[in-house]
């Protein structure tokens, strides 16, 4: 069952790509193309490096969609696990889990050390993915949310996401052994932070406010930043962690993460001169952070993160 | 404004413990009153060592409380750490995180190195309060459920919930140093396990199901073990593994919570006879399960448990 949710979720990654690779050399929407003059390192990426790319990339997400499958089996009390699945594969994957493989990588580290971190990260994402889409009384009026298609009731998809981010807990908790405890307890607290109060929860909380036309696309780029750019952060970091790389490492990946995570959310919204001007801004910080580490193993695959927003959904 | 919380739910205890003994030897509400042929320990609870306990109880419990205080200050963004505050401290006690810390002094450990473990089992249960209460389209016909008083929407009731529990992992993991890593990691599955679907949410998802009369109190049983058993017997593991405890003493603790547990918690629905017998079953398992420790530090405290519902609510 879980293989045919990841088949279809790359199936829907490829026909994207392909699709806007038939139209053009670079796989950004034309609204939001870079001006190259401010991004002169995105002229690398030729079309047989995007191609590697994205056999790379999808070889990581593949990976990772095994070992979740592995990890959720169906088992008693099957009322309670079938729900799980579900909604752990059902949930549109981001850039985040297999950005905490990579960045593992980048650093040196064994791509099976950021397996159980990586699909953390995927289950915290998959819950509040779950949580965002339950029908509760005071959400009619805060603006457009978008529909899903609800399998289950909402109070079992609510008692699912709860038994889901426990879960990614147990996960990474029993990934010592490959990984070493004082890493796995750092990466702890990373993913603590981004999956809630004070990444993701806070941009959910934020997302239905009302705000003033003047501060209306500061309010968008914090809103991004927290519910996607925190999440991004937080697994590059952890890879980082995980793969043993150095603090100065640790912490250009995590600065990377958060602004490709933040383009990556902002690239999902309705376009405009200003959102275009962010993304701009948040791209050349990103790549800045990766100057260090040219020449090394994965290198273009996180560039390609920032240039390629159709390569997988924010 | 988390001490006058504590405050008001230490004056609730006591109050509750005082009117009890006001009518009666034993705080056990006179229709559930044990067969003390059939639990013969039950006699040796004078009034001395229940006031005894009392004091060590409240001082547990004013521990955790001030541990919590501290750990969840007010902080930036406001808007989310004000209703996680609030949310953490309006749960209603239950005798879990008091029991993690009593295991862990009972096998020989130190109180401090079971306190972030005490406070996470309480963030768990809170945060599983707070979503137990949300209004969903879907509850409206399943069962009578407590009406609670919301400061918050429930929106936002929703998002803190789903803060507080990697809140709570956050926690734990930073408390490496005192506690040791290996342990804080078998320590992050029990409470995964507990908190999560084989745990509190196995419980809320079973409770509304409709049953037929014959397996009534079977099922009555198998939703109060879910919901309050095993987050109970989670916690006497935790603090048995936090404090060093051998295989043995942790497997015997890790039991006796669950009976203990659930008993709180059949102690909370409607008697009858068929409860108090299962009461009375669960009574004599939990208190065969510290015959070994009998002469420690604390046994009497834990034997109270089982002995004396009104200590603090289930």
């Amino acid at each position: 069952m879980a293989s045919s949710h990841s088949i279809s979720l790359h199936n829907t990654i490829k026909t994207s790509i392909n699709l806007s690779y038939a139209k053009s050399n670079s796989s950004l929407p034309s609204k939001l193309r870079p001006n190259l003059s401010h991004s002169m390192q995105l002229r690398r990426l030729t079309l047989s490096v995007v191609a590697q790319n994205q056999r790379y990339w999808h070889a990581i997400e593949s990976e990772i969609d095994s070992f979740l499958d592995k990890s959720i089996p169906i088992r008693q009390p099957e009322a309670v696990f079938e729900p799980m699945r579900h909604l752990t594969f059902a949930a549109p994957r981001t850039a985040a889990s297999a950005l905490c493989v990579a960045a593992c990588e980048l650093v040196g580290g064994d791509r099976s050390h950021a397996m159980a971190a990586a699909a953390a990260v995927h289950l915290m994402h998959a819950a509040a993915y779950a949580h965002e889409h339950l029908p509760l009384t005071d959400r009619a009026g805060s603006g457009p949310r978008p529909e899903v298609e609800h399998k289950y009731g909402p109070n079992i998809e609510l008692l699912t996401g709860d038994g889901i981010v426990p879960f990614g807990f147990e996960l990474l908790a029993r990934s010592v052994g490959p990984a070493r405890p004082e890493r796995v307890l750092r990466v702890m607290i990373e993913i603590s932070r981004a999956g809630g109060s004070e990444g993701i929860m806070d941009g959910l909380y934020k997302e239905g406010e009302i705000v003033d036309e003047n501060s209306r696309f500061e309010f968008i780029e914090y809103v991004c930043k927290k519910k996607y750019g925190e999440i991004h952060a937080c697994a590059a970091a952890s890879g980082a962690i995980l793969g043993g790389g150095s603090d100065g490492e640790i912490q250009k990946l995590r600065n990377f993460g958060l602004y490709a995570g933040t383009v990556r959310g902002l690239m999902e919204r309705k376009s405009s001169v200003e959102i275009e001007n962010i993304v701009r801004k948040l791209r050349d910080l990103a790549l800045k952070e990766l100057e260090g580490f040219h020449g090394k193993r994965n290198v273009e695959l996180l560039t390609s993160l920032v240039a390629e927003p159709s390569l997988c959904s924010a």
